[in-house]
C-alpha cells in the first residue's frame, strides 16, 4: 500500500496528557476521543441526526463483528453496500473484532489454537470466529479501523494462565495482520466496493493490535513488544476494566503507555466512567468506548457535572430543573427532572431517548472540554476541579 | 370571558370538504388537521424537535386525561405549571376527557349518574372520574382545547341502550359546560399561573363538546341538537370507529356533518387511517387523532403511498430501497428496509423512532396534500387517484 490508512498527529501535550487528531478515509476524530457504541449498527435510542450534531459531534462510533455477524450476517451487509451503506452512517466506524464477546460467552465457547467455537447467544447455533474469519467480516462490514482478533485475559487471571492468553494473543495477532493484508491487497486489486468512491479507497483499512497480559507488568510488556513488533496503525490495551481493581488499572497503563510508540494513537477498549477517562487520558492515552453512557441512559441513569443522577427517585417528583444545571445539551435546555422521571417510571421510550442523549452529550462534551484542557496547559488542575465536582453530589 | 378561545376560519371549499385555519392561543393549525396521539405527555418514541420539525410540523398533540391523572397525577402537573411546562411542548394541547379509556376498562368499571367509578388498569386503585372532575383536571393540565366528558356507546349497540347513554352525555355536556365555565372565571380572576403569559390567559382554555347515539339516526340528530343547544367551541364525533362497519360509520358522518355548526372545527375522535381520514374529509370533517402511525410504528408497520409494508418481511433483507421511494421524509432519505428489518429483527429502540417518524410524516404530509387539493378544487380527484395507488400494493 502506498498510503498510510490512518495517520495520528499530536498537537499538543500536558505532561502525559495528549492532544491530536487521528487522519481517518471518512474525516478527522480529534484526539482525546469517546466512540459511542453502536453494537448492532445502531447507537441505541439515538438517531444518526442527533449523534452529527454540532451538539454531540460524535466524529466516529463502533461496530460489533460478532453482534453483527450473527444478525444481520456479514453476508447481508456485503450485499449491501459494506456497513456504512447499510446502516446510512458516513462518518468513520471502528469494529472491534469480536474476541471480547466470544470470552465473554464463557462455558459456551471452546478455544482451540485455530480459533474459537461457539454457540450463538441469539439461537444457539454453532459458529466459529479466528483471526482469518474475523479479519473478513471487517472487511465485510467495511470499517475504517480494524481490530486483531485476540482473546481476552481479565485483569485478575493467574500467571501461568495469562502467559497462555497473552502469547495465544500474539499469534493470532501476527495472523490476523497476515489475513488482513491478503485482504486489503484484493480489495485494492478487485474493487469490490464499485460504489465506494476512489478517495475511500485509498489506503483502504486501518488495522490496530490488541495488548492482553492482565495485570502481570512483565506479560504486558512482552505483549506490546510483539504486538509492536508485527506492526500496526494503532495499539490498544484490552482486559481492562473487567473485574479488576482501579488502582491495578491504572497502574498497567501508567507502565504501559510511554512504552507504547508515540506516533501511533492509543486505545483504551471498554473504558470506562468520566473519572476513567480523565486518569487514562493523564497517562497518555488517547481513544475510548463504552457502553456507560448509553446502558445508563436506559437505565434511568444521568450522569452529570455533579455526578450520577438516578432520574427514578421520588426527590424529583415535581423538581423543573433540568438534570444538569451546568449542561447546554437539548434535553437540559428543555426537560425538567420531573418529566424524566414521569417518562422514565411509565415506560415511555422517550425516557431512554432523552436520557441517552443527555449523557452522551455529557461525555462527548467532557472530552471537548480535555481537549481543550490540554491545549491550554490545564490539564491537571482541569481534572482536580472536574473530579472535586463530580464527587460533591447532586443537589 | 370577553374574548373567544379559538377561532375557525373557512379558506376553501371543495364539495363537502372544508380547508380552514384554527387559531388559538398558542398558535394556528391547519385543516384538515391529523393531530398525533401524546397520551402519558409524549408522542411515544418521538422527539418534539422531530414533531416541530419542518418535515413534520405537527401543530398540535394530544394528551390523555385518564392517564396523566393516574400517572404522574394532576396534582404534580399541576405543580409543575401545567402540561406544556411539564413536558416542555409549546404548541396547542388537546386534551380528551377520560371518557373513551373508562369506557374501554369494560368490568373494572361502574357508571352512575354522578360519574364513573373505575379500578386503575396500573395499580388497581380505586377512582372515580365525572363530568366537574375531568374538568378540574383538565384544568390544571391547562390544554388548549379540552374535551366535555362523555360516555361511549359504539357503532353497534342497541337502540334502548343507546339513548339511555346518549342521554347520559348529553346531561353530562351540560355539567361539563357549568364546571368548566366556572373553572374559567376562577382561572381569569385569580391568574393562577403567573407563569403564563398574559396573551396564553386572554380567552383561557376552549371546550369542545361530544355527539353519541351509535349507530342510529335519530339519537345522533338528538345528541347533536342538544349538544349544540348547550354551546361549545367546537363539535366531536364520538362512538366511531369501535367496531362497527366502515360503511355505518361513513353513514353516520355523512348524515351529521351537514347537520353541523358550519362556523366551527368538526372533529372525528380517534379515527384513523389515511382512506378514513380522506372519507371523513370529504364529507366535511376537520380535525382527527388515531394512534395508528405511532402503533404501527412499534409493531413493525410502515404506511407508504402504495399501502402497508410490514417491515419484518424477509424479502427486505437486502433491499437497499426507502420505505417509500415517494416520501421525502429524514428516514426515507437515510435508511433502507434492509436496516429497518433489521433494527425490528433485534428489537433495537431504533426501529420504533424511525418507522414512527416516517408514519407521522407520511400521515401528516398526506393532510397537507389534501389541503392543497382543498385550495385547488381538486379534491375529488386527489382522493381517487390516493385510494388507487395506496391500493396498488408495496412492490
Amino acid at each position: 500500500m502506498s498510503k498510510q490508512p490512518i495517520g495520528w498527529k499530536l498537537t499538543a501535550q500536558d505532561g502525559e496528557a495528549r492532544a491530536g487528531v487521528l487522519q481517518t478515509r471518512r474525516g478527522a476524530i480529534e484526539t482525546p476521543a469517546f466512540m459511542p457504541v453502536g453494537t448492532l449498527g445502531t447507537v441505541k435510542g439515538m438517531r444518526f441526526e442527533a449523534l452529527e450534531s454540532a451538539e454531540l459531534d460524535a466524529r466516529i462510533i463502533l461496530g460489533n463483528t460478532y453482534h453483527l455477524a450473527l444478525r444481520p450476517g456479514a453476508e447481508t451487509i456485503r450485499a449491501c453496500g459494506g456497513l456504512h451503506r447499510f446502516t446510512g452512517w458516513e462518518r468513520p466506524l471502528l469494529t472491534d473484532s469480536g474476541g471480547f464477546q466470544v470470552w465473554s460467552l464463557g462455558a459456551l465457547r471452546k478455544l482451540r489454537e485455530e480459533g474459537v467455537e461457539f454457540r450463538s447467544h441469539v439461537d444457539g447455533r454453532q459458529c466459529f470466529l479466528s483471526p482469518e474469519t474475523s479479519m473478513e467480516i471487517q472487511s465485510a462490514l467495511g470499517s475504517d479501523i480494524v481490530m486483531a482478533f485476540d482473546e481476552c485475559a481479565p485483569g485478575e487471571t493467574a500467571h501461568t494462565e495469562a502467559r497462555r492468553s497473552m502469547e495465544l494473543t500474539a499469534r493470532w495477532a501476527a495472523r490476523s495482520r497476515a489475513r488482513f493484508d491478503i485482504l486489503q491487497r484484493e480489495e485494492m486489486d478487485t474493487g469490490r466496493r464499485p460504489e465506494m468512491p476512489e478517495s475511500l479507497l485509498s489506503g483502504a483499512q486501518a488495522l490496530f493490535g490488541i495488548i492482553q497480559g492482565a495485570t502481570h507488568e512483565d506479560l504486558r510488556r512482552e505483549s506490546l513488544a510483539r504486538t509492536v513488533e508485527i506492526g500496526f496503525d494503532g495499539y490498544a490495551l484490552g482486559g481492562l476494566s473487567v473485574g479488576e481493581e482501579k488502582r491495578a488499572m491504572y497502574e498497567v497503563i501508567e507502565m504501559l503507555a510511554p512504552l507504547m510508540p508515540a506516533e501511533r494513537p492509543r486505545y483504551l477498549m471498554g473504558v470506562g466512567t468520566p473519572e476513567d477517562l480523565l486518569e487514562a487520558i493523564g497517562r497518555g492515552l488517547d481513544m475510548f468506548d463504552c457502553v456507560l453512557p448509553t446502558r445508563s441512559g436506559r437505565t434511568g441513569q444521568a450522569w452529570t457535572s455533579r455526578g450520577k443522577l438516578n432520574v427514578k427517585n421520588a426527590r424529583w417528583a415535581t423538581d423543573t430543573r433540568p438534570l444538569d444545571e451546568a449542561c447546554a445539551c437539548s434535553v437540559c435546555g428543555r426537560h425538567t427532572r420531573a418529566y424524566l422521571r414521569h417518562l422514565y417510571l411509565t415506560g415511555e421510550i422517550l425516557a431512554s431517548i432523552l436520557l441517552t442523549h443527555h449523557n452522551l452529550a455529557f461525555f462527548l462534551d467532557t472530552l471537548r472540554r480535555v481537549r481543550q484542557a490540554i491545549w491550554s496547559g490545564v490539564f491537571t488542575r482541569f481534572r482536580q476541579e472536574y473530579l472535586e465536582r463530580a464527587a460533591s453530589g447532586v443537589e
